[in-house]
């Protein structure tokens, strides 16, 4: 339980986090390729010329679906997402060209801007008389949210003011159109995203207006009148014509405090959840903290998948019902395990608890990456774990949400691998890095991380105080590393030092040239299932430390339901596999179902034959990197 | 092989087969209340207002969807289904009430139908300006087809003339409209239907000229150029905007003839493949027949649900991939075993065959007739094998073409049961019924069948001739019932006697109080899935007769997948179950997965705890009869 500290923990920012190593080559591709093809594939869907004032409006470009409006209506989120990640590639890789591209963008946004503050491109240049006219389906906050976090990552990337004051100016506007007062709106947005963005905002700003306004956002979502249906009235919409037709599909069915069950649109949750994360931590909301720690039991316990893929349903991009967790049609859209991510990373904002971070890892190596090719190039949106073959990157998508969100989340990794108190860093995630901190008790160093994590277990730790100082380091104990061995300056630590919160807290006067050394153990893991979980029942999936393996048709062929693993894993082996970047495979012999000796009969009174075999699992993380195929997480046994 | 024979057999007219036990109890339930229903539903839906010339047009009531129209464009179709379902039911019960709704919905057509002989309500009132503009989408032909054979049936069973004279001048019109000579249009319809519908009424009126119009729109279908490309072009349309895309989707990909797989539009491709049949049968076209042959092992092999459900994806309402059969998504449109019954049917009129009765049987007993329930109200459009509690039968949809298909089909029964050749009755299937016969030869007898099947394996037969006849009986020996008993007058029968296609043929003389007994095993049998269907992978289905069974919730409680069979079904005992009209149920000891011994986590090292219990299957095509709630058809199986 974390619901009493008042202990307030934030990451480090991105420029202090110095990333290489597995990461490191995900930001590359990111640099190299992603932030460029962001933009290039914005400016070829005609989202310049719906924003620049000194060209003809492009129109409706993507045709409007009655009230719920057209997927353009989010083309600022598209531009906002890509400024950011533009924003944080520039820390590692600078780019003039890229820096010059979004100096254009934001001219333009300036240029488009009210005199009141107000901005969004579409109900300025596109339909002006539908502005602040639906705040459930016309995602304006949303916009205005992604836009806000695009130019403080821009104002932290490059010191560049001018889109940070911008978005103040349209915060304002907020300030001034939300709340209780006479005269305001009390509304929210029908998708979540402001709330964390105003958090960030008043973060770089100091501005404890804009803190306010987030926790209005919050506070007010769900109560009763409910605004969306009471706004639906006033427009003369069918007030059931809502998304979906629930208040469940925004989460506006109940007042925040009072959910327990996570529903609806899978981002939209996650980033409320995440909006209520950050509000726990600077209000030190215990309420907030109470509701969200029920929230994350029942997403976590029931309603994930194994690769922390969230929201199975394509229908409502998000959740159905406790336990249904179907494997070839999972949409596990990115962005919801992005947004997973976010939450996870807010939720140790009340200190070190691997109940999250262990799924923030799980999330991130599982069921965000995935969504990014390994050249940078290329995407997925929704993220099965069995295919027949059929799903593969795309270059885009009509709803180009992903690719930016993914793109920001890699360029930004270095701020979520640590977070600082007051007297503390807790070391959250195992990466090749180099962090300078400096705590608020006036502690100053420099914390070394070198580690092949997570092809290999071995991690070292380097602190370097400029001068000796006290504070203490916190270091997760994955919650399924059993035999993890630590040791401080060549000295083993007591493996009943973990903590309750499956942290070693190491607290002590550190000097120059003091090193932690840790050894998590990454033999596979066989996993199963809750018996409740239909789609999984019989079957196993395979685990090396935080990475979901699977089969692939590039090493196995077709037919991956015909594999059946013998009993236990104690032949198997590990390979390198240089064409998947050093990834690390596992060779397992296995069985093989035969359709040639079964004949032509689709159903026979007959079991089918086997035959001894080898299969290689792969991360599944990295599938459809290689050669089209099948791909499978959830894999049969033989009986024997 | 079938191919070469030059014989003919044709079913028995349905008043000449009076039904009784399991088929008589459905076609109770049809008379007693499906065919009111069905015209409730009609009226309900405003139909008789767009058919009615006395009434105003009540215009669009469903919303058109660009060129692919709307579904009222087939309301007509939908009322010839219900008179035709009405017709058959007059048989069993004259019913004066529904004889007067259904003439006076006769009366309606008759004063609608255009000079010229034109008749289509939606395209008289609604949008006469589209008349024949849209062969792919608007469902003319496929409107007159099932209203000819409304007409075929109502006359048949009323001796009233009048619909089949008006259906006759709509067909009159199209032999004018369609064909290969000057002015004429060689086009074909996007959902099949006119084509079995004219050799319906070639044979009710002698006409040839309907048989060679039904022979030229499938000898046309699919030739290049593609009538559906060229039509397109004609009316300034995209002809890649065709339904799904593909000219797959409604056959017209190839020439008939050079069909190889089943694809597209499940209903749409088992009416051409029924009409084909009959044309094979009357023209005694062996090119046909080939082409039959290898689609039907295409269905069978490759892409048939064991309960004889067809077409997986909701998508085209058709078919996908070889091997591709989903269970809990399954489309499997009642309307599409319906079809396959037809079908396989038709695949007689050649000859005595099981590999088509067998095939008719289990798609009547488990794809068709699962479609209506007990009582014959409520109705199932698709037909999935597992449902985790949601699937429920509904009173009514938005696209009814599925209820009055299985009504009529379910009223028509009789007609399936035998057909006949100048010299020989074959008995395809085993139900309580008598048959008033006389064949081509001269011979006249009656043919009565006592069985309580598909509950017992126990089947009379006793033959009656006025006099003394030479003629053959062929008795289908279904391939599942492998130790199957046969005596004629007491004297038992040589197994060996049955035939390559799977009939017992005994040619004799029979006499009064000649009698035939065959005795079917009717164990429970453990069905696997061919190894390439990825989707039964591991799993079991049990099979009684002809009958799949499934688990129920009503029985069974919540979580199948949790339940394990034990191997062998020795154990296996039989119940009678009274809520289910005296259905046999199949009691077998099971272990459980626990999940209370599980505990919170939703992933875990270990495997989960069993108990031993009992379960109970119950036959799959009366499911959600009794109370909502799960359903599994294939089983997994204890390791032991």
């Amino acid at each position: 339980m974390t619901s009493s500290t008042s202990r307030q923990f934030r990451p480090l920012p991105v420029p202090s986090v110095k990333v290489g190593g597995y990461w490191g080559h995900w930001q590359d591709a990111v640099c190299d390729h992603t932030a460029r093809i962001l933009l290039d594939r914005c400016v070829e869907a005609r989202m310049l010329e719906q924003i620049d004032p000194d060209v003809p409006s492009p129109g409706i470009v993507i045709p409007i679906l009655n009230w719920l409006g057209t997927t353009q209506m989010f083309w600022d989120s598209d531009l906002g997402k890509s400024i950011e990640t533009i924003a944080y590639s520039l820390y590692r890789k600078p780019n003039a060209a890229l820096e010059a591209r979004a100096d254009a963008i934001i001219d333009m946004y300036e240029k488009l801007q009210a005199p009141d503050g107000y901005l969004n491109s579409f109900f300025q240049r596109i339909k002006p008389e539908w502005q602040w006219t639906n705040l459930r389906d016309f995602h304006e906050l949303y916009c205005a949210g992604h836009m806000i976090e695009g130019a403080v990552a821009y104002y932290q990337a490059t010191g560049k003011r001018k889109f940070l004051d911008v978005m103040c100016r349209m915060a304002d506007h907020c300030v001034k159109k939300f709340g209780r007062g006479p005269g305001q709106v009390r509304g929210y947005c029908g998708h979540e995203e402001i709330e964390l963005a105003l958090v960030k905002l008043a973060r770089v700003t100091g501005r404890q207006d804009y803190m306010d306004l987030a926790k209005f956002f919050v506070d007010e979502r769900g109560q009763t009148p409910n605004f969306f249906v009471e706004e639906a009235r006033a427009h003369g919409r069918d007030p059931k014509g809502v998304q979906k037709s629930t208040l469940e599909y925004n989460q506006s069915h109940l007042p925040v405090r009072e959910q327990a069950k996570v529903v609806g649109h899978a981002v939209r949750a996650m980033y409320l959840y995440a909006a209520m994360a950050d509000l726990a931590t600077e209000y030190n909301d215990d309420s907030l903290t109470a509701a969200l720690e029920t929230l994350w039991a029942d997403l976590t316990r029931k309603q994930m998948y194994i690769t922390g893929g969230i929201g199975p349903a394509a229908a409502n991009e998000g959740f159905t019902d406790h336990y249904d967790l179907p494997n070839d049609s999972a949409y596990a859209e990115t962005c919801a395990s992005v947004g997973l991510v976010f939450w996870a990373s807010r939720m140790l904002g009340r200190g070190p608890d691997r109940l999250y971070a262990d799924i923030l890892e799980q999330a991130l190596y599982n069921g965000a990456i995935t969504g990014l090719s390994l050249d940078g190039k290329t995407f997925f949106y929704d993220n099965p774990l069995e295919s027949s073959g059929k799903h593969h990157r795309w270059t885009w998508h009509p709803c180009p949400c992903c690719p930016p969100n993914i793109a920001r989340l890699v360029a930004s990794l270095g701020s979520y691998i640590y977070q600082v108190a007051d007297d503390e860093i807790a070391v959250h995630l195992f990466a090749e890095s180099e962090a300078r901190v400096e705590l608020a008790n006036g502690a100053r160093f420099t914390l070394r991380q070198e580690t092949d994590y997570p092809w290999s277990g071995d991690i070292s730790i380097a602190i370097d105080p400029e001068v000796p100082a006290r504070f203490a380091v916190s270091l997760r104990v994955p919650a399924w590393a059993r035999e993890a061995r630590l040791m401080v300056n060549g000295q083993p630590v007591d493996p009943g030092a973990v903590g309750a919160e499956g942290y070693i807290r190491i607290e002590r006067e550190w000097t120059k040239g003091d090193s932690l050394a840790m050894t998590l153990p990454l033999e596979p893991r066989l996993l199963r299932a809750h018996p409740a979980v239909r789609q999984d029942a019989g079957r196993v999936a395979i685990m090396r430390g935080p990475l979901v393996y699977c089969l692939e048709g590039a090493d196995n062929g077709a037919g991956l339901n015909s594999v059946l693993l013998r009993h236990g894993l104690g032949a198997a082996q590990t390979a390198t596999i240089p064409d998947l970047r050093g990834a690390i495979a596992i060779d397992l012999p296995v069985l093989r179902e035969s359709g040639e000796s079964w004949g032509e009969a689709l159903y026979a009174e007959k079991a089918p034959e086997t035959e001894p075999g080898q299969a290689r699992l792969v991360p599944y993380h990295l599938w459809d990197n290689r050669a089209p195929g099948e791909m499978l997480v959830w894999l049969r046994q033989a009986a024997e």
